[in-house]
């Protein structure tokens, strides 16, 4: 199979950082910004330059110190917006400005009190403004995921006519279920006569915990580049997290693929969840901390037999130490009796039942059995 | 459009508490089964008696509290495991055995050292024993997500023929996109002449993020229950969060619907939290502390103007309190003058700018402005 490559757009440092209580210092943007690159993403959107003096301020020190990926910044579809991002990125190597208005007919009615036409016309404006101030313009449809499908086709024929390169189609509000999102971008697609000139990328949030779904979706629908954050921060339930992308192109036979590195997740993640003092859920797919961590006995005994069996994902592919079994209630004979060979604690087989038995009496008082209780435990039962 | 009802099953419990960490005490049991009662769920899944002496006793405390839902018990494919099982839930109003056996090559060939027909034999015959001891059998074919479909759907003709009154097809290691699990199941209901007889459940993990969507496209595919824990807890990164699911079948046009009440989500999110200590992240789908709230001055601008600009779902629909619009350094003109007119702080309307200008000083040193960081800056402000 002919496989394309996509782009890997992150926004950890823009929507990721619209997450309540997600601020970042600008120490903190540029560690992240150079991991980022050390990862391999393609673009990196470092901010929104007309909102906060340090954020203009931010995306300026990224550009200057990021050389291999994009650097992007965003604006509203306003003169003003352009004009200082533009200003923010002159240090950039490859800069790009995202500019972009509400497409759905809730967002041009109750947002802007505006007409589909009208709305085409500012969107058709400022993507020819902005294209003249510097080479590549992205385009953002807010609201794509419940806008009209047919007026979307129009609004990124029109967009790509003004010059944008690549037309963003996000589902703002998390409303898609995949089968939608891959029609929805599909219908674009097939349907735009000079969409040959453009890149489609997708840029989808968690509202229904469909996020990252909806991001492969839209990939195998013919999108080309994928938007995403280190472990999905963002505003309400946050964007697709860049890890789940990134690990499902990578163990997915797919027509798709990337080139990033996945060695680097593991350390980011927790340079993210650190620097934006935003916990990461244990069991949060790829890096929370349970992530591959196995504690029922019908699950640890299928592990000691083959990791296979209970695991898709090699953990030092994404640069995670790897955990031991962890005992628990729901542990079995087969991970106490590794365990316990491990802690090189002596036992006469055919009393191994007494044993499990001591064993899960104490386990079902605890969450979790350490090393220690279980070191202490056997020596009791030997005492005996 | 003639919906189709199906059913909530929920294994909180039981693959929600294998999570590490996760262990409950018996009171908790009772608590979250007591409030998955009035949600208004079709089967509680309540634990694997034989696993434990004090899962035992939880499998029949529950079974004696709960009247509406059906109880469910855990077992492999074993006699003694089912015996147990059945003699855990006696006292239950509708019982349900689940047992089951993997069913892709590398479960059969790496954990059991078998064979396809072997697996076959034994889930016939384990599934007759049990029939013959208890009205309602589930069947689980373990890792059928990776399971070849054609042995999958012999699977379940043979143990819809053994007496199985439900075939739950898990995704066990979260290893399917949703088009690829929509086919799956979609192939097994086209396909096993007996289908009529039982009813398909799917049961989805969030191994690539994809655990909802999944369990959406089995839905869509034909399957008639969905499985799915409180949180998304459970083994690795957890199972499908039942409130996601719950959600989307609310707030989405879909052949599918269920009855349960959501306005209990919100209470019995918290509760299933704080009594596994197993924190839920800020950004989490649907009960995050942050699933809600707006800090970006483009976000909050545009739910001060129509909260549909940017909300799929009324908060208030789960119970969960409203709250009130962040102000980060991302806010914007519009919420922090609604912010001020609420808190009632005066100001000259021309010299708005002055007190934004401030306002973003403040909270480019801050990740949030609260209402008392505000009303002293004003107050200084005021002063000059």
């Amino acid at each position: 199979m002919n496989k394309k490559k996509i782009d890997i757009f992150d926004t950890t440092l823009r929507d990721g950082e619209q997450g309540p209580g997600c601020l970042l210092t600008l120490q903190s943007k540029l560690e992240i910004a150079e991991q980022l690159e050390f990862l391999g993403v393609d673009i990196i959107e470092a901010g929104f330059p007309v909102s906060s003096p340090a954020d203009f301020k931010a995306v300026q020190e990224v550009s200057k110190l990021i050389k291999n990926a994009k650097v992007c910044a965003l604006a509203r579809a306003r003169e003003l917006d352009i004009d200082i991002a533009v200003d923010a990125l002159k240090n950039a190597v490859c800069p790009r400005v995202q500019l972009g208005i509400g497409t759905s007919d809730i967002h041009i009615k109750n947002k802007f009190n505006s007409t589909r036409d009208e709305i085409l016309a500012v969107a058709f404006k400022m993507v020819r403004y902005a294209s003249k101030k510097i080479e590549e313009v992205q385009f953002f449809a807010e609201d794509a995921g419940r806008a009209d499908n047919l007026f979307l086709a129009k609004m990124v024929e029109n967009v790509i006519d003004a010059g944008a390169k690549v037309v963003n189609l996000p589902d703002t509000n998390g409303f898609c279920t995949p089968f939608e999102y891959y029609e929805k971008i599909k219908f674009v697609i097939d349907t735009v006569p000079n969409i040959h000139k453009a890149k489609i990328s997708v840029h989808c949030h968690n509202d229904l915990g469909m996020a990252t779904a909806n991001t492969i979706a839209g990939l195998l629908a013919g999108a080309s580049q994928a938007e995403g954050t280190v472990n999905g921060v963002g505003e309400r339930a946050g964007n697709a997290a860049l890890e789940e992308i990134i690990m499902t192109l990578m163990i997915k036979d797919l027509p798709v693929y990337t080139t990033v590195n996945p060695i680097y997740i593991s350390k980011l993640s927790k340079m993210v969840e650190r620097a934006m003092s935003n916990d990461v859920q244990a069991n949060k797919a790829i890096v929370g901390r349970n992530a591959f961590a196995h504690s029922s006995g019908i699950h640890q005994d299928g592990v000691l037999k083959d990791r296979s069996n209970y695991e898709i994902i090699d953990p030092a592919m994404i640069g995670f130490e790897l955990p031991d079994l962890i005992l628990t209630a729901r542990s079995g004979r087969a991970a106490l009796k590794n365990r316990m060979q491990t802690l090189d604690i002596q036992f006469v087989e055919k009393e191994f039942e007494l044993y499990y038995d001591c064993f899960l009496r104490l386990a079902d008082t605890k969450s979790i059995v350490t090393d220690a209780d279980l070191v202490d435990l056997c020596h009791d039962i030997n005492k005996r």
